[in-house]
């Protein structure tokens, strides 16, 4: 049984503002659920059906409040269509100060607004290694329901660092290039790229802010030769990077 | 105003069956629509808002039935959670035979089900010049608002080819080569592909069925290096095409 005060809480942790106050945020879905069990999160509560619990006794080990729940109770306490396993309330993790040195190639984004789109992101930026991701403060929230969703478990493993992301350009190290994804930008085929530096993506209608562009060294295209105007900027990460990682 | 039998032909073009049996889908939002009308599909009618007949003007041309209609109607009418400007019927284009001379390089889906991922891998096959996608006959319906809604207008520049995936794949002409995407494949980066022959992507959770599999001549590999266990298939696809242009 999930109290009537546990499933309001629940739900004020789909509005940003609550997240914040409490610190907390929710994880849904059985694979989601099982990588923040094997993550160092650390949990207030986990809700989760008899099915869910049998088959990761082994991960549900630690200090914090498990309820036993039916997928009905799930579905009316959670905000996927379907959930036929856990719903996890984590506490948010305090953002680490950026390093430089730890972080040779940074994946950027410029007002990425869209949550699934932001998922889909962290997903790939993962696939490839990174352990970080900087965002401009006007950027979709990372811990949205719909992004940790997306992100398929990636969000255990990678830092979200939100920032002003001018500021942030203009105080990086000497010599680390900017590269930006831009129409008007040159070719990715045609060059060898390191991963190393700084990648900004930008806003799923507007591109990069102009103020933003002003600091990147590199804009980058990806060529393309048929009728479509644009990728969208999940599909264009995941090429740019693939990009990046072909040559190490 | 939209009469209640045309709002219940409508909805009814939501289901594949009756798709089927008027050979008419819906095609919804401004870029959508805009892209429809100035392809040659067939219109049966256009529901539209003033500001989108205002603009679009030199487009509104055709034999077909036009109704300007309010924001309102519009969703009321449509399965978008917001349209201001527009929602189409369209007649199904006959698909023409699938022919091998006139496509030297082929994307072939295998049980991609997902709507979402369906029209994005429509979207990226017509970025990169694509005019042809082939589908085994339990993918999702090329048709389905959903898909139209992804493609972002891409739907107008691709043929979709149903078929039985492994019968098409035997048939196919001697020496053309059949790549797809493992996660046992070859690495791609250490490769220099060239677009042709045939790409196999796999279904959302079980990959390429075995017996289409059996098929694969060279299986493909995106390497990674984080802990993500897996891409989604549209950022595979984009990933993938992208190997294959590069060189061209």
């Amino acid at each position: 049984m999930i109290s009537k005060g546990l499933l309001k809480y629940i739900r004020s942790l789909q509005i940003k503002k609550y997240r914040g106050l409490h610190q907390a945020f929710t994880v849904e879905g059985e694979k989601s659920v099982a990588e923040l069990l094997q993550s160092d999160f650390e949990l207030e509560t986990l809700l989760a059906t008899q099915k869910f619990l049998q088959k990761h006794t082994h991960l549900v080990q630690k200090g914090f409040e498990v309820i036993q729940v039916s997928e009905d109770e799930l579905g009316k306490a959670g905000s996927m269509e379907s959930n036929n396993a856990a719903l996890a309330i984590a506490k948010m993790k305090p953002a680490p100060q950026f390093s430089w040195t730890q972080a040779p190639f940074v994946l950027a984004l410029d007002e990425v607004r869209d949550p699934g789109n932001l998922g889909t992101i962290i997903r790939i930026a993962d696939w490839y290694g990174l352990t970080s991701v900087v965002l401009s403060e006007t950027s979709a929230d990372f811990y949205n329901q719909k992004v940790i969703a997306a992100t398929m478990g990636s969000f255990t493993r990678i830092t979200p660092h939100y920032v002003s992301l001018g500021e942030f350009l203009e105080k990086r190290p000497l010599n680390v290039p900017v590269y930006g994804a831009a129409l008007e930008g040159e070719n990715v085929h045609k060059l060898t790229l390191q991963p190393q530096g700084v990648l900004v993506m930008g806003n799923e209608s507007h591109g990069i802010r102009p103020e933003i562009m002003q600091k990147v060294t590199q804009p980058l295209h990806i060529p393309g030769r048929g009728g479509a105007e644009s990728l969208n900027v999940g599909t264009a990460t995941a090429i740019l990077l693939d990009n990046f990682f072909r040559n190490v």
